[in-house]
């Protein structure tokens, strides 16, 4: 079985997801309408707004991700679509996650719900690599072990420091939040050299 | 005619299908945000969050078989286009058969439509096989018979566990639900072998 | 310039305005859930889920129609790309079309706006065939002169019936309701023989 | 790496932005439901629908311009997939603009906030396109100057044009407006030359 469905499902809801979070940014009602009432309106959906733009990089980290696992996955197994679905389960409930999180910044409960939602894309995206080159069962023989090893680095980074935040955002719900903001341009950063 | 634009097609509305599922999970409104008011509003919403994986899974098998059916499937006719087109309605109104569901769980009405959505939809799936392999009409003339017969079975199987949980619900309805959310595991499990 | 992204465009906005044709069909609320009030929200349903079957079936006729479009032309010029965007645009506005038709199933105005909107995607789709078979500018120069009259003739058909079943809609609303909803069945039917 | 998945979504992003558009037309609610009084609500929805119709054709013309620059990007690297990334958090984020824009048509503020997200999807538009052809580090080597210079050209053509849009619509919305509204049509216009 060749990968290309597999990844034309993921780019879909990858798409998909990533246009939806617009959906949860409601267009403000004010009653006399302003300059001055229409930037503070948009000044009250700033949350909203700063997590649309989170989370849309969040879903370009996995989506990079994911991308470089199938660079090299060459085969397709049952198990494989069946953690890849759960991989892209998370993915498409990360849109609520953002919306709720984006509703109660300041509360613990929804950064625990939204850090839970990306470790558990992290974990997924973990099991689907370990099992894809567990004895190099789904990629080429000759594939450098250095490959391996760097892509598994990366999603194990990302959920340690997604378990960070998830932590210190319960504890200090404000340093949890920058956290989660810079985490995608971390990842992006570091990124640059290979 | 070549069968890439039907699996592009397919692939989009089941991509959109799955990740629709999260829009009608909606951001519960609280009085006074605390960690006791938001897990109490979660906790209302656990049905509808489990219903949001049960048919995410769902989709995914239904995925799954009609993934496998392409595999094989190497040419496209007109009635094979719109009995493909019948099985994505099916695949489209999930959604709202899914949100009804879970808003009214211990009813019988909505866990007969869940399953008869869910019918209707394995029934096209078979209809799709049938056409495809009645005389290896679309497929290749050396398809083993035994691949042709173990895709058939694997989706009668499906209709018929879909029929009696749909039963079940109407009578048991806890008992129904249970089964309907045990299936895709139970799908995915007995797929291991293959 | 292939036509392969054409093509991915097109296949996008054919699945996702299936798909959200869905999301105008809400949950209904009733006050005490009972088997009777549940078959009775429904039943006032009804005319919403007619209509988004027949908006599927819909966009399937015209997504054929596309598709056996684009099995023949094999270059893309710029005029091109902007008769399919035209095209698509009509696509994407069914969802809310059909929406208002099913609203205001018996008013005249809502079954002008959906039989123009009809019109209007046969028109783009009509328009596209000219140009892309004139002189055979972008088909392949041996492609039979009868694949190019009975593609025509197809849309011509859609444009001739569409017409008239907006205009019985507009005098005799149930009469043109009724020919909206046997049409794609009619496409279907006669589509059989080819 | 190939570019093939980098088009898939970015196609995909285009396609559901397009269609998310409709999402925002909702179907008028009338007291009594008559020819007269859905025509009137209708023609409160007029700005909406010339919205639509205008965003529609304006992702169109990003598309195209999207389409062209990876007919000749060749090789993708990981800087490159990020500049797509924000392209496409701009082209997400226009169902909200437009949306905005259509409810406040003629306040500064929303003018300024759908002509700053045009702005920033040229912006990016126009770094992927320095990023890939300076040096001719991802074109082919013998990509003519004059192919270069003509796309570069033409973003740099659409970023003045919607400035002066913007700067346009906070001084005299209408006129503003009007500017949006046509731009596309001489997009289309311009381009039919080459």
């Amino acid at each position: 079985m060749k990968p290309h469905r597999v990844e034309a499902l993921g780019d879909g809801v990858f798409s998909i997801a990533m246009t939806l979070l617009v959906i949860e940014i409601h267009v403000p009602q004010v009653e006399a309408a302003t300059t001055a009432s229409l930037i503070a309106a948009l000044g009250h959906m700033a949350p909203h707004i700063a997590m649309f733009v989170t989370s849309f990089l969040v879903l370009g980290t996995f989506w990079v991700g994911h991308h470089y696992q199938f660079a090299s996955i060459q085969r397709v197994t049952r198990p494989l679509l069946w953690i890849n679905i759960g991989f892209l389960c998370c993915m498409a409930f990360l849109p609520f996650s953002t919306a709720f999180f984006g509703t109660y910044l300041q509360q613990p409960v929804a950064a625990f719900l939204y850090g839970a939602n990306l470790l558990a894309g992290g974990g997924f995206l973990n099991w689907q690599w370990r099992y894809a080159t567990t004895g190099r069962r789904l990629v080429a023989s000759d594939l450098p072990e250095q490959v391996i090893k760097s892509a598994k680095r990366r999603v194990e980074a990302g959920i340690v420091v997604y378990g960070a935040a998830t932590l210190l955002a319960m504890l200090v719900p404000v340093a949890g939040l920058v956290l989660f903001v810079l985490m995608p341009f971390a990842y992006i950063l570091t990124g640059r050299g290979e």
